[in-house]
């Protein structure tokens, strides 16, 4: 049997069951699988060890490599079909389905890179979430721990918005118990974002070799249940406008860049 | 003639006056008027000296902050018509229409707070300029200037993404010549954000006592003509990642508070 299909409708089954794969987060939990958009996102994907299960192209479409991806099955479709399977419609020529990885605590490494971990709490927007996956992966850092997930990192809107992110940064989700016992074991101190003036201003700490900077959802900020844990320091970003807020992400960015300035010194 | 109105239709004129503001630059630039949506949002703009022309809320509310407005005209309306109005619709309590303000770059004090001016080349995602403009607001900047605008900064995605701070931030708009000129009458050394490895690291430069931050794009960065400046320095934040990139509010973040870091030493 050829790997190659060719697909002429939308009611074909491998279609509406790639549609569900991007629409809904149950169909990705049921099946482990995900959809990927765009030849670069793949090429992270691939290179980061996930296993590619479909291509989808249009018809005219080639390309030496996928020949180096023998065991993905390929379907080929219509334009007008193609572009219902994609987002950025003008731009796209190739969507893949992919294999979920597992995502456990105990697999992040803190000693590979610059010995820090972005710590989100229940982090909501996608947006938000692929922001923060570009700016580990900018800044070296050595991975993004999400506590409480709400939103599941594998909908599209995250790939997407983490220019594929997603896949070049190690990254876990824990529950808050799970995440405090895996700092004390590897011995990460945690800073927390806090917009608390008991905090400490982020660029009067001196960072240890193994630290942790945490932040919280958009709307709230970190939960109280974190900021009661003992084992964190609240810092800050000394604010001095007239509104209490920065965008989550840039905040995170904010504070990362400044643990790295001091670890480059 | 009393100053409060009840309107029971969305067939209303001053109703669809209101939702052309908010759909069309057009409609706002023929009328110099634009639309804000939420109570700190008018409170933060009244406190800037916009004039307002019009509250909306619905026919139950009222509020002595309103009182203080003596020469707006107020509308009621019946709930269902008021959510059509507004984009929170659970929160919302209070729709504004405003008369806009210029923003002339010589308007523009870059002496009043850090010395520090943002610089934004022809932006587009309203999302990233609202974050820009927190950040703005946040780190204490003196002012934003938007060279070559393509997006209206009234859009309401912009003040809903700014959170108030289109008018805490003072801003303008302006040429590329325009500014330019500005920078030099002013003093001010310009330190252009590029990706080429050309650039000094953000982190190894000494800021002098004027200084603005220029960002381009989020797609490609500073124009070809803008990097062909002499009077500017590009900078750079060393990519330690896969993708080189970063979200330009979080870039924009990054450097400026680097830039404030040192100010403030």
């Amino acid at each position: 049997m050829s790997r190659d299909r060719f697909v002429s409708s939308l009611n074909n089954e491998h279609v509406k069951h790639l549609l569900s794969l991007q629409e809904k987060t149950r169909k990705r939990k049921q099946t482990q699988t995900f959809v990927i958009e765009g030849k670069k996102e793949i090429q992270h994907a691939m290179a980061a060890g996930y296993r590619m299960l479909e291509f989808w192209m249009k018809e005219d479409q080639k390309d030496p490599f996928f020949d180096k991806a023998e065991e993905v099955q390929i379907f080929h479709t219509e334009a007008s079909i193609f572009e219902k399977l994609c987002y950025r419609k003008k731009t796209t020529k190739i969507v893949a389905v992919a294999q979920m990885k597992n995502h456990a605590i105990t697999d992040l490494a803190i000693d590979k890179k610059q010995g820090i971990l972005l710590v989100v709490e229940a982090p909501e927007k996608p947006g938000n979430i692929g922001a923060l996956l570009r700016s580990c992966d900018a800044l070296g850092i050595d991975g993004m721990l999400i506590v409480d997930p709400t939103t599941d990192l594998y909908n599209p809107n995250v790939i997407r918005s983490s220019v594929g992110c997603l896949f070049t940064v190690p990254w876990a989700t824990a529950s808050l118990e799970e995440a405090f016992t895996f700092f004390k074991q590897n011995n990460i101190t945690v800073f927390s974002a806090a917009l608390t003036q008991a905090a400490q201003a982020y660029t009067a700490v001196d960072y240890p070799q193994k630290a942790a900077l945490a932040v919280g959802t958009e709307h709230s900020g970190l939960s109280k249940k974190w900021l009661a844990e003992e084992a964190q320091q609240p810092i800050i970003i000394p604010m001095q406008g007239q509104n209490d807020s920065l965008n989550v992400s840039v905040a995170a960015g904010i504070i990362l860049s400044e643990m790295v300035r001091q670890k480059n010194m």
